[in-house]
């Protein structure tokens, strides 16, 4: 850290020289390595900027001129050279400085992101807001060329285009977005990418006009006209073109100088401009260069090797989808996978392979995926759409209106649903039983562990409706997986305890952590019944009914809001159904957004550990207690996450 | 009707020579404004696209093959075609047809739409299960070119033109979406349209090759290049073409003949085609044609004139909002509006009138809309996004993730809340305050009436955070509406009416219908405290626990699906506030989907008239009956909607 240690804003990169703004870069590139190969995060999109960052707060004066990072794993340049350096070690840890950009953390943030597509959108905002105030600054919007799927790129460039506002769009090209991406657009790059004969056409035509006998009028009138629309051959970014940028590129995104030189022209440029910039995910750091998939977001790793340090441990929730989906689609013909711009992260891969024919990245578009897997499922197909709990809100919409009101049997596989841990706020999956649960026809189901997710895929794919499965990140339970698959009796909770103090329905993640809080207060001398949900939706009426006349006090708990969640609707069913004699009380995440941290201390800290949980039981029911055994309990029970 | 009525199925069209056709859509003209200037719908889309659907249904076979209406509202053609002529009189009414595509209804309904831009999405989903299942078919996909600027749209395009998938996209080119089409795509359809020198520069080239001296290779190797990207000077539309799509076009939407042989075309080419067909909103109806917004969804009119048949009575809210938002952006410069190609419907075109520097159609792009709201409010103005509610739903990631995250002041300004009517399941507003209120930092009210409607939006004004105001379709309650805005005491609710026996806590377009079971109530002795809720959240807790301690009974009541809404989140108030001592019934949208019909008619359908939730009220809580009079009940307090 020779002169990296002096920059503590973004003003102090300007006194350098080209030469030593490089040798800033590589300090750079070492002191994210050894940071993310400790702390796990964003590793390759971030070494992919870090010429492209240092060449923005190089041209641009941050915070006054606003920088938007598109999804935002690419900032951590931005956040070391921007006064938060010291603080990087403490990426992605609680109470440390967050993965993704963050208003509250810094000024320099000026906009928080961590879905795909929003950046033009935000700047355009930006941009017309400095207009109609009257202020003075640049905007940029820094998108890769994955984020640029997402229709509502389209949607604000087509809008930027219309106004003719003055801005930046820096398309970050690196042939990926999250996985190798996909689609027309992305095509459409790499022949402007690949393509020497754009400029060689220019000169083609010049030589063949100056060639042409300068015969009579005919032929100078065509010649004029030729000319005139030279610049459909001339201009290679004709697409941006046409929605009224001005494209500018490509160029290679790691040589400072030749970025700086094209940003100082940009700036000077009126109307929206795009400039397209060439990058390589990962660069600096051969195994991520190698695996940008793997190494996009990844888990701590040894730095000399770039292998992942893997915790020993149970199945991940993920690859117990990914198996049993596979193993399904062998005997079902029917079933298709879809994913948007996912198949690791999803676990999709595998099928992929196995299965290429029936299987589609549709590219960072869940809206799309969802109306998609709306029309084969009406045609007979059985759709697997599997997206993350909060990329999945993008397509409320399309769930709603192209998927539950024609009851077109898509099955969503909803990974990453609860706390998500180090990711934050933009990535915890807490809210998909209440925006699942009142749309009508929809089914939502959440396994105990991963053998029950297996059974619950099988079950699903059984319905002849809407139905999603929720099931969290990271390791399972750990419990044995069964080779066999099982019916699970639709719409029917599993009772797993019999107690008569108190019952608690869980359902999803909280069902072992319920048997734990039992243990707790059976210490406490409090007995309980203990109920495996399984589904959200439809509710198991009768044995809720049953828990709430047999027991004086019933709890629910649930790893997502409590507003309209699965207790919500478990009172909604009592009240309406006139059961008045039982005390309830609904445990989930409080109405606030939770931040990043290891899932463990975020529960500690929203009171959703057994202990906490088991204290707010006593409290809330003023429940007698006389202590049993005095010693610890035992949390055999214990909920693991990775 | 000479020829019209002999077509039972869209196989009887195919006998007619082009002239029997042309005569046709004099007919097919004629029914449509015979029907819908009684009914009211949507005129002007149907009637753009009477010649491009019969010529659709002369070259393909449906219900093999399949067409896609995108949004569907010009479906109207279609359905005459396809056996529902002698229908066609029950458009949109109550137990009659729907006013858009239907799979219960018709076969040849192939895909359910209400929303904008799907119909590429699922035409693919079409296209691939074909392929999938080794059918045999076309699909086609109708879709305007406003439908056009909606982000989903372009998903679907990038991801077809990837596939190389066997599909035809028609766009409708009308230069219109609802109101007048925006967006640098529209600006680039102008092009298209307007520029005949795309073809003239086609025989400029081959002219000018032609002249080049055929001397030394140099020359030759050039002029082969130049051959090579004669596309790019040939094809108008580039744009699709570099998205994989082969592009036809633009051809006028009005000649059978013509259509019918380009259609032959595309049937014969490989991969994705989009088709680009020019069509007049309107024609053929001299008051359509000059007045498309006006006549694009349509009250019923007098045939003659095209004056559109006025209900005498109160203002609407949506006029309402539009009166009290252009008065306060007089004196607050900060206030912005937005709109999502609807400035009629949602009455911000008196906004834009006065302000327009200071209003933004963005084109139909709800995500887009949202997320530069956001950037706009986080550097101070106030942006007010008028959206409907079942529109809204598009961007309810965006909501969530870029203005409550950042907890921007962005205010909601949600027309069309409960019920619509007429427009039937994909366009109700039941949701919002259910995919509302779960979102932390988000506030929702909803007012009694028009009056309050004014107070709201300006005290949600005052109010520095994310807020949503809803408020229903048509015409107000008919009271005094003040010159002056009132603050409304935030997050507290309004007393209106004290009893002992039971407490009615109704939101928005409930509480005039809570007076009115109140009557009811009293009638049988019951007497009733009714408190106007104005808040569904915050909730007014002080307020709400008091009514729950001090009454034996309390009911809420919302126009919203009971499931996570209003109702909802009272229980969950309740319950964790440890009140038990109150029974309660929540009334609501049940969890289903609601056709399409008049307002009271559904209401009664669903339960929602004062008289049947009187009679659940009574029997739900098994209160005892005593007539107090024996006279019927005056409801002066009735609700009133257009």
């Amino acid at each position: 850290m020779g002169l990296l240690k002096e920059i503590n804003k973004p003003q102090d990169i300007k006194k350098y020289s080209m030469e030593q703004l490089n040798e800033i870069a590589k300090e750079i590139r070492q002191l994210i390595l050894e940071t993310v190969s400790v702390t796990g995060g964003h590793l390759a999109p971030s070494l992919g900027v870090v010429e492209l960052t240092l060449a923005l707060h190089y041209v641009y004066n941050s915070p006054q001129d606003k920088i938007v990072w598109d999804v935002g794993h690419q900032s951590y340049v931005h956040k070391i050279l921007t006064g938060r350096r010291e603080e990087f070690s403490t990426l992605r840890q609680y109470g440390g400085i967050s993965g993704f950009p963050k208003r509250e953390e810094s000024a320099h943030d000026v906009f928080a992101t961590g879905h795909s597509s929003t950046s033009i959108s935000a700047a355009l905002g930006f941009a017309q807001a400095r207009d109609k105030l009257g202020l003075d600054y640049e905007v940029v919007a820094v998108i890769g060329d994955g984020a640029m799927t997402g229709g509502m790129a389209f949607e604000a460039l087509n809008h930027a285009g219309h106004l003719g506002a003055d801005l930046l769009v820096i398309l970050n090209d690196n042939e990926m977005s999250i996985d190798q991406n996909v689609g027309a657009m992305s095509s459409y790059l790499s022949r402007l990418r690949a393509d020497p004969m754009y400029t060689k056409r220019k000169e083609d035509i010049e030589y063949i006009l100056k060639k042409v006998p300068a015969i009579g009028s005919t032929v100078v009138k065509a010649v004029e006209r030729v000319k005139d629309s030279l610049k459909y051959l001339l201009v290679p970014g004709i697409l941006f073109e046409e929605l009224g940028f001005t494209y500018l590129g490509p160029i290679d995104g790691h040589n400072i100088p030749e970025i700086s030189m094209v940003l100082r022209k940009a700036k000077k440029l009126k109307g929206p401009v795009l400039l397209h910039v060439i990058t390589q995910k990962g660069r600096g750091y051969e195994p991520a260069v190698c695996n940008p998939a793997v190494f996009h977001g990844v888990a701590p790793f040894q730095l000399k090797t770039g292998c992942i340090i893997k915790n020993p441990g149970p199945s991940s929730y993920t690859s117990v989808f990914s198996e049993a989906l596979t193993e399904l689609a062998e005997k079902d013909q029917r079933i298709i996978a879809i994913t948007a711009a996912m198949p690791e992260g999803t676990g999709l891969n595998s099928f992929a392979k196995k299965y290429p024919q029936r299987f589609y990245d549709v590219g960072i578009a869940e809206q799309h995926a969802v109306t998609m897997a709306s029309a084969m499922a009406l045609e007979g197909l059985r759709p697997v759409v599997a997206i993350y709990s909060t990329f999945l809100q993008r397509a409320y919409d399309q769930i709603l209106h192209d998927v539950c009101l024609q009851k077109a049997p898509v099955l969503f596989a909803i990974d990453r649903g609860g706390l998500v841990g180090e990711d934050g706020p933009t990535h915890h999956g807490v809210f998909d039983y209440s925006y699942l649960r009142h749309i009508p026809g929809m089914a939502v189901l959440a396994p105990k562990d991963e053998e029950e997710l297996r059974h619950m895929i099988y079950t699903a794919l059984q319905y002849d409706g809407p139905v999603a499965v929720r099931y969290p990140r990271g390791a399972g339970i750990g419990v044995d997986i069964s080779e066999d698959f099982r019916l699970l009796p639709w719409g029917k909770g599993e009772v797993l305890a019999k107690g008569d103090n108190l019952a608690i329905l869980a359902v999803g993640s909280m069902v072992y952590p319920a048997l734990t809080v039992k243990k707790i207060l059976e210490y406490k001398g409090i007995r309980c019944t203990v109920v495996n949900g399984r589904f959200i939706k439809p509710l198991d009426q009768e044995l809720i009914v049953e828990l709430a006349q047999t027991h004086p006090c019933l709890v629910t708990m649930e790893e997502n809001v409590i507003a309209g969640g699965f207790g919500s609707g478990v009172l909604e069913l009592l009240t309406n159904s006139g059961i008045n004699g039982v005390k309830v009380l609904n445990i989930g995440v409080p109405d606030q957004f939770v931040t990043h941290g290891k899932v463990d201390i975020l529960k500690e800290a929203i009171g959703l550990t057994p202990e906490k949980i088991a204290e707010q039981i006593v409290s809330h029911f003023a429940l007698p207690e006389q202590k049993v055994k005095p010693q610890k309990v035992p949390l055999t029970f214990a909920y693991k996450q990775g």
